[in-house]
């Protein structure tokens, strides 16, 4: 296949994602598509087979792109400050996008085989795990995590920071809860009292970043 | 509305909710659904307005009879039994259950609307948040619990066992995970050296039940 060829495909791709996650897809027709993506219609058809089957492609592709928070480990921060920043990027995002991303995709009619999605979790899971897992080994040597069961260590993590219906059940029930709650809830039983320091130390600086943009911003627009 | 007409009516709704599970409803005529139920076409017409919209309110109950483990409080065991037993239903359940509900719901089409959603994880998760609670104090007061912050113990609970994904997805990534090791991974930090024995003894009698349920079945067969 050409690369001009390949990037067509792409661009048919990019914008079928697109149109999908917002929900403007079912009603597009191919002409209107091909037309966007700089296309011929019969190279879609041939590509894809039907509009149903890009959907389907459109559908997968809009998952896997959820951006979700990847871990970036800098020699500027320690392991814990690397974790709590990766859990908070976590709970904001699952806040945010993951119960919104669901209920797309339950109204979106897409026929979303079972394999796709298990893949899909199975992926992002085993990234997470090994994200989480450097950190906290490194964390318990340092004496600011709980000398316990790695594993007990990364599930309490993993669950207590990503569990969508828990994060977005606890902000809907309670207004007052916010990613400093979770992130407090989630290290409560793990961190020795050096760590609880740190966990202090992240949430402060965090909300002093924070401030420092809000007052950034301000002065930009005046 | 009489007697006998709301009776037919519930029959209507029982039978949808059936045939949407088992994925049947979208090739059933209100004529079959009729007939079944032992009720007119057009009282279904009258009360539901179109095939549809009986597609709609089927889904929805579907989600909210799933069956969700009750918590039980007896005077025969303690309040930590009464804790791991719960989680061990729910860990159970959403194992074998939530992932093919999801994907279930996920293909079936249903247009269920964010807000039906909402309000449905809603009263599920403070009917969980109730019932894990009560166990958790008593099971401080008791020594079998750490003595820190009690929402800290329930959030680590609820996530712990609940996350759908983590539990499914720990599932297919690790053939040797089971209730027992979820079960293992939420409590270990969160227990007392006396609230790791009775987790123990705890799988330890689950075992020789489900040993001695095996043994009956097998007589029986024989």
């Amino acid at each position: 296949m050409s690369d001009k060829k390949t990037r067509s495909l792409q661009r048919v791709v990019d914008m079928a994602v697109e149109a999908f996650r917002s929900d403007r897809l079912r009603d597009m027709s191919i002409n209107v598509i091909a037309k966007e993506a700089r296309c011929s219609t019969a190279t879609i058809y041939e590509v894809f087979g039907s509009k149903w089957q890009l959907y389907r492609i459109a559908a997968k592709a809009s998952i896997e792109r959820g951006d979700h928070p990847r871990i970036e480990e800098s020699n500027q921060q320690g392991s814990i400050e690397t974790l709590f920043g990766f859990c908070e990027a976590r709970i904001v995002h699952l806040a945010s996008h993951e119960r919104g991303r669901g209920e797309h995709l339950l109204n979106s009619r897409a026929d979303i085989s079972g394999g796709d999605m298990r893949d899909y979790v199975q992926r992002q899971l085993s990234y997470i795990r090994e994200a989480v897992e450097g950190p906290v080994r490194r964390a318990i040597d340092e004496g600011l995590l709980l000398p316990f069961d790695v594993a007990a260590h990364v599930h309490a993590i993993i669950s207590g920071t990503g569990f969508g219906p828990m994060v977005t059940g606890n902000y809907q029930l309670d207004p007052d809860c916010n990613w400093q709650t979770t992130l407090r809830l989630t290290f409560a039983p793990l961190l020795t009292a050096e760590g609880q320091v740190a966990l202090e130390a992240f949430v402060a600086r965090r909300w002093a970043e924070a401030v420092d943009a809000a007052d950034e911003e301000k002065a930009r627009l005046h």
